[in-house]
């Protein structure tokens, strides 16, 4: 499983990108989106120098205002001199297999701009693949020298890139407007938040959904505790955020900040996020492997065979599904 | 592998079940939550005897009114005279592992009606589990008599449990009032709709979001041909239902109902469902073994120093995964 000349050209991506060579870089993801041997090689390369960089994630539903909310972080982490990268998570279509809205082209506005990277990400496979490959893209952008990692996904606590598993603190948007709190909570997306940021505080209500968000915080703290649960280093905050009253964004970012991991590799808050980061990008590598096996020319046959017999019922899924791990992954071909 | 005594216990709550002893049937579900050997001898019982039934995936954004909708078609159905079972995809709380809303609880005027039975879906685990656990659910619903099998999950196009890869036929619910219809189409929604289901029909700027909608969803089909794909079938029809003024609601199921898989096993539209749903559960299957493996006893030391190799960037992920495949998958212990 030698592949020297794409090897090659995954080492030479990652030289480039690392010297500052934007299109390199930009290419080496597009190698990373596509699972390949260059990619690999280029992270053998990289994934030692990576560790320095704080990864971001946002989250929150569809329509809460992320992508603004991000877009006006990046201007306010550019206003400080700072550089930083973007990755938008884009699930893919399950049709088109590919974005339908552009995020490429948005926040035009920094297009010029070197120290800011902003790339969509998404993957044609399966859903598993898109956190692997987020992963493989943060310690790029990491190793190349981007202190500020924003993971931008929709979230609704079912999501399968749960940003919270990859990210060093969790940031969940949520909009005022969105009414029913609860919302957010029955979707479980307050339990990964380190910082709530409230948009659109400019409209009536956004004090009201903040004071009920901070209430039901208290109550989630409350019931941690009561269930034995390890307590979480520090409730989470929420913030009021307008992007068009252009409030809160920088007291964000500082509280963003503040929640930086410890350059200590020792320190708990650092290795907790790490050691999870690490384990979701392990099981997901192996899964990977896996899961390429079962698609090799060589299992294909058998696949769809076993595929037929469940789908008419003839077949007990369990036996069938022993049956394929026996002869493609214990005994690989 | 032979748990005897389980197998034993999931045979008997297997013929209790499909003897119509609904608390058997409960257990039984328990069991397939827990993924237990119990739970296998009864799908190897039961299977066989599945594939009547109409599995109907319910999904939307968080509030688009999907619990009401549901409420209403269940009444539907059973006004009818039909059985009626519920699947509510609970997405485990990251933390507390549970739900935190009870499902179990709403729909209380049907509590009482042995032609409905609810469920809410939970794992501890990984998510992928969950998607297994829906089928094999389904499964047992359907070979215990339930003509219509409702499975209602938050959507964003993101979502690990995929309901088109499950359902034979996919309701897309959408409210008037999440006003940007937009995200409905980015969150690639729309693409896995057979029906959609504008909800709050008595809400001013609902005919216009169907109206909108429709356009949308014209464009969408205009795309597919120039991409080359297969045609779907039929193009998903626009409804409007009020779960206050009662419109709308017989005549959602009344399209649910055309869009029936055929009772023959070789028609195509049945055989395409099918086949996706049979994929999706032997390459779970397979993943879920592979999951178990990594996380038993045997692996759990090794597993560990691997991640704290790679949260320390001692470790290079690739090869480490390489090393955990080649001892723990390959030469199983």
């Amino acid at each position: 499983m030698t592949h020297p000349a794409a090897a090659d050209h995954g080492r030479a991506l990652a030289a480039a990108a690392r010297s500052g060579d934007r299109r390199a870089l930009g290419r080496l993801l597009t190698e990373i989106e596509g699972r390949s041997a260059a990619a690999r090689a280029a992270l053998g390369e990289l994934y030692p120098l990576a560790g320095g960089a704080h990864l971001v994630g946002i989250t929150g539903p569809p329509g809460a205002g992320k992508s603004t909310l991000v877009t006006s972080l990046v201007a306010a982490a550019r206003a400080q001199g700072r550089t930083v990268a973007v990755l938008a998570i884009d699930p893919s279509s399950p049709i088109t297999g590919g974005a339908i809205l552009g995020d490429r082209v948005r926040m035009q506005q920094h297009a010029a701009d070197d120290g800011v990277f902003i790339r969509s990400m998404a993957t044609r496979g399966h859903a598993g693949g898109l956190a692997v490959a987020t992963v493989d893209a943060a310690s790029v952008l990491d190793a190349c020298g981007f202190g500020l990692v924003l993971i931008e996904t929709v979230g609704t606590g079912q999501g399968e890139v749960d940003v919270a598993s990859l990210a060093d603190t969790t940031v969940v948007v949520q909009a005022p407007e969105m009414g029913d709190e609860v919302q957010a909570l029955k979707a479980g997306l307050l339990e990964v938040a380190d910082i709530v940021a409230v948009t659109k505080a400019d409209r009536p209500g956004a004090d009201q959904a903040a004071a009920s968000l901070r209430a039901m915080l208290t109550v989630g703290a409350q019931h941690d505790r009561a269930a034995g649960d390890r307590p979480r280093p520090r409730r989470p905050e929420v913030l009021l955020v307008s992007a068009i009253a252009g409030t809160g964004v920088v007291e964000l970012l500082a509280a963003i900040d503040r929640r930086a991991p410890s350059t200590d590799d020792a320190a708990p808050d650092r290795r907790d996020a790490a050691y999870v980061r690490a384990e979701t990008q392990l099981v997901g590598l192996v899964m990977e492997r896996v899961r390429d096996r079962l698609a090799s020319p060589a299992a294909r046959a058998r696949l769809a065979e076993a595929v037929r017999a469940v789908a008419a019922h003839e077949a007990d899924p369990y036996i069938a599904a022993d049956g394929l791990l026996a002869t493609f992954v214990d005994d690989a071909p």
